[in-house]
């Protein structure tokens, strides 16, 4: 796969690069779907479904009636024919057992769950209580925020595509990480996400009835993503960092907002964010600082951008940071296919140029 | 039970009369507990579920933290103990088996279901797919349309709660079917709900994610309310009645709205229209005719009135009724409680007079 | 304009052609926006705002921060130095004004508006309460059903964009219209929209309060697509066509959702209505005939499709038609664009290639 | 007035005591229309509008359709006449003129705006960016947290009745400010409301389309309510308490969540926190403490309910607190008719009995 780089101008406008879609039935596969649709330079090799092998994607999904794409079965071989770009869209605990061997097999793949995020098989198995992918394996993939690890996504063949959670939070927190501007003990995230983030269910707890003009906090006493913000958080401090992260379900069907809480280094203002922000963002297509105007979760829906807007109180010498992504582009499809056009060596934002749905 | 109506003066104020809900985890049950708690002359002897026995309603449903009540198994002498008014509030298929033994015991039985509203064994077979209740026990029922059958109910001991569906329906169509002013070859009523009438249900098809900002049409070949309707527009028409009806799943939790669409058998006029439902309706509580003010649904949300708007189409000859219900209330507990009280000799309102929640 | 359509393979790939919104502040003109934004072939050269004039659509659209499009004023020298394709994303009353002058100094004009829709000066001033356009611009104006009037669009340069009622009900009805299949005296249209329908606007009976969780029937005494209906359903019936349609406001931003009822002139069966329907939207790219999956609005969603459903009812003789669109897609915004697509002799479906969003 | 606690016993069940709302078409108003027209103690003596004087509430409210409720001028002598509690249902500014007036005509009144809440004319002044009422009516008016001012309210002529932020977060956070067991420092509070709160407006910012399926923070800069909690918390605790208080407008009617951070000073557990706050509200008939089963806003809907829940995080040292309330009704309508029940001598919780509507 290594050559793709370097044959990508004889490639472009030729041939398209195949990928394919493993977990196809989920909202995170079906948004790979629409966006590879439309790609330049990739186009979709094949579906891959464990529970709905020799069904169509379109009696699944009537959006996709114009469609006529077939499910099929999670085996090596069928992926290897089917592309050479794999996209896991799947639930905890899959991606840990197949994606070494696609690895292995020359494949590149993008993880959308959260098998390799994490640092070591202990801290997967504590928070996510699962069998961990081998250490090595764990050790070997990139953490593909886009905007942050864009060397390392060059050239890895393992990259571990970041939870919704965590890219909305870290995209807002690295650039006053880095600089050392905010003291991390003090750091919360209060998050807000829309009901996507729950994939596509038949549980009572997320029917119409009970969601619908409802809000409600969950996993209060410990979430998943935590561990992940954490370590990532401290890679950026260059210290550890702890947070308090609360999530809360919003009735509303995509968006993810973050409020973040720190206390200041020292007495900055507005205006050396603004500065801070721009700066670290300037040659980044999809972070848009937008400072004061506090960002809204529909001002980003259906696209890939990150929308960040801050405030530092004066009177309590706190920093507040405002963060949306649509929780399916940039906290998950979307960033993984952003991911695997800065692999092959696409531009960065190929397939990705849609302006937000509004309203 | 005859004696109820013979000593109400006495027993007001002085004790309760005990109901009985079983079904009480359904959105139903529940209901009926909002209304019975706060009730003159009612009170809740037992709750009873047959998958939740030995659960505390309060685990079950959060917005009942103050309340204390065990769910009781589903025996015969348990509900005989536990009351002397029983509520079915069961899906379809169980009040046919238990409410001819309860009634045989002496109770006022108010079934919630459908198992006693259609004439015949096999019509009931043939649209609900299940075993009928015995033909004498279908003769025996009486309708529970609380504004239309109020002498029936007066006496009976089997009380067939109506349909939310066929409530919003037959309330509009009732003056103008009874007086012969439509073709009812021409009825088409088209009707749109809430999603709460799909009950507490853990169904992909019913998830936020699926429901919000979505519109569905459903049973478009067939909904199991089309022949309660016809059966009963049959009986105030005096001549056979057959409609189409097709039901829409609107975003929202609660509420009906009928549209209904007739050819008119002559040239009435608004006015004529409003002298005929005001006069109809002039002593009935629950019944607002708000004629060209066409109603809305959240202008009854969380009460028992039904609003009636209508026009004439002068340009087609057609009149157009428009029917609000909450389907949770008027279209069940509410209207339970109505035929309750009218069962019972009390006041028709008494527990019914909360204006609608609103916004 | 006349030389595009010979032309269009030169300029394919080496220029684009420049579009001018006029009303761009509007939920029309913002989605032509994104539409336009992603098209092959055409870029906007200028955007115009009556109101708004010198402000920057990025502050008023808070999803276009990334853009940096000045809003200019209404002037004819000014639309027509920016641009050779104008739409009208105008209230109405607007184009009829200036569409006229705009076509004589060589422009094509497509009016999202309903000011050119009608036959007459008198029936437009009866339904929409505002003066027409000039009798003789009526008269040329082309009515933009895409897949119905694609010749005359084709050589049009002023084209009169279907209403978003209209272009669910007409695609629906036609086949059965022109085919004589249904007694067209037994029509009633009962409708249901999203609230975007309504524009961007400060009334409180469109605040967030006051239609969430509710449905409202509204203009249930004359909707001013009632005309625009019947005179295209008059026209493909080839004898005079009277409609019922009642309009209602469902509790979600995008989506049309119609209900069609009318008697059958024959014994016509499911089967027939798939042929008929199949046979006479094979070749129309955005045409998606579902049948009995009865469509819902959610799977149309940011996406130009008309998706229709259908089912004999044998019990009554009626045939149900049900179609969706997006309102501002098909319903708006994608169907200017693909009459745009079509005059210019472009791909039909060029720059609305997108699956829907879903959920 | 004072009488009223003499006779309590006397008056109940002969007559009921007259109230007047003024500014009766807000939200806020029918709220307190829809309980005191089923409060065993309270009737409604009159409605006043200022600027819909001569109009009928029911015109403008269609759920009001079975009342017969004129609207009156804003007049003293008119409110006077028509009652003698006085709830002001007003936006800031108008009563700080006029409860002075009413209150030396020996009128009790309870008023739901923030003109008596904050401690002085400048802080006022900073926040509410209006002139404010005498310094002398400041200091005599008794906030009226219903649970922690009972013995003020019960001899007090001039209720502030909190905002409903302030309630939710001073509800939860009083019994550890008491205690002493959080760093006050620390204190953040992040806090999500229905769109309700705004009001009954004509926003463009506040229509559906805008809000629904979106979540927006607001006022990220400053919202009039700290000072609220500021102030209050200050005399809970003791000391100068200082907080970040940051508002998110969620796509829902009703309903406030507030989450809390703070530090703790001690290392205190879950079972530490129960003991607390069950102690504390041991006799309180609208706290619920619901502890590890954290609350959702629904099921407090349309009641007078707070649940509290909470979580220490033994990683980091942190407690999290969490309270909602329906914004309306504890966080206006209700907490007034609970502050006029406790001045009364009425039961605390008559006509207020009601268990929240659900779903």
């Amino acid at each position: 796969m290594k050559l793709y780089n370097d044959t990508y101008f004889d490639l472009k406008g030729i041939v398209k690069l195949k990928t394919v879609i493993i977990g196809a039935t989920g909202y995170g596969g079906v948004e790979l779907i629409r966006l590879l649709q439309n790609h330049p330079h990739f186009e979709i090799g094949g579906l891959i479904s464990s529970t709905k092998a020799g069904e169509s994607i379109q009696d699944l999904y009537p959006h996709l009636a114009h469609c006529s794409y077939s499910l099929r079965e999670l085996t090596l071989d069928t992926i290897c024919e089917l592309g050479e770009c794999v996209f896991f869209a799947t639930p905890a605990g899959i991606s840990s057992q197949w994606a070494p061997l696609l690895v292995e097999r020359g494949k590149v793949v993008i993880d959308l769950s959260g098998d390799f995020r994490l640092a070591t098989e202990q801290i997967y198995q504590a928070w996510y209580g699962k069998d961990a992918a081998p250490q090595r394996w764990l050790d070997q993939a990139v953490y593909g925020l886009s905007e942050w690890f864009t060397a390392q996504i060059q050239s890895a063949n393992l990259i571990a595509n970041p939870g919704c959670y965590p890219t909305a939070a870290l995209l807002a927190l690295a650039p006053v990480l880095q600089a050392g501007w905010i003291r991390t003990e003090s750091l919360i995230i209060d998050a807000k996400s829309g009901v996507t983030g729950a994939g596509r269910t038949a549980q009572q707890a997320m029917s119409f009835s009970e969601v619908n003009d409802n809000l409600r906090p969950y996993k209060v006493d410990g979430h998943q993503h935590i561990p992940e913000i954490e370590r990532y958080a401290t890679e950026l401090a260059k210290h550890e960092v702890k947070v308090n992260f609360i999530p809360h379900l919003v009735p509303m069907n995509r968006g993810i907002l973050v409020t973040i809480y720190a206390d200041l280094e020292d007495q900055y203002t507005n205006q050396d964010l603004y500065e801070l922000y721009r700066e670290t963002y300037e040659s980044k297509p999809f972070v848009r600082i937008v400072g004061q105007r506090w960002p809204q979760t529909k001002q980003v829906q259906g696209s890939n951008f990150c929308d960040i807007g801050f405030h530092v109180d004066q009177r309590t010498g706190r920093l507040i940071l405002l963060s949306v992504i649509d929780n399916l582009v940039k906290g998950a499809a979307g960033q993984a296919i952003q991911n695997a056009n800065i692999r092959m060596g696409f531009a960065e934002e190929a397939g990705l140029t849609d302006s937000p749905l509004f309203p």
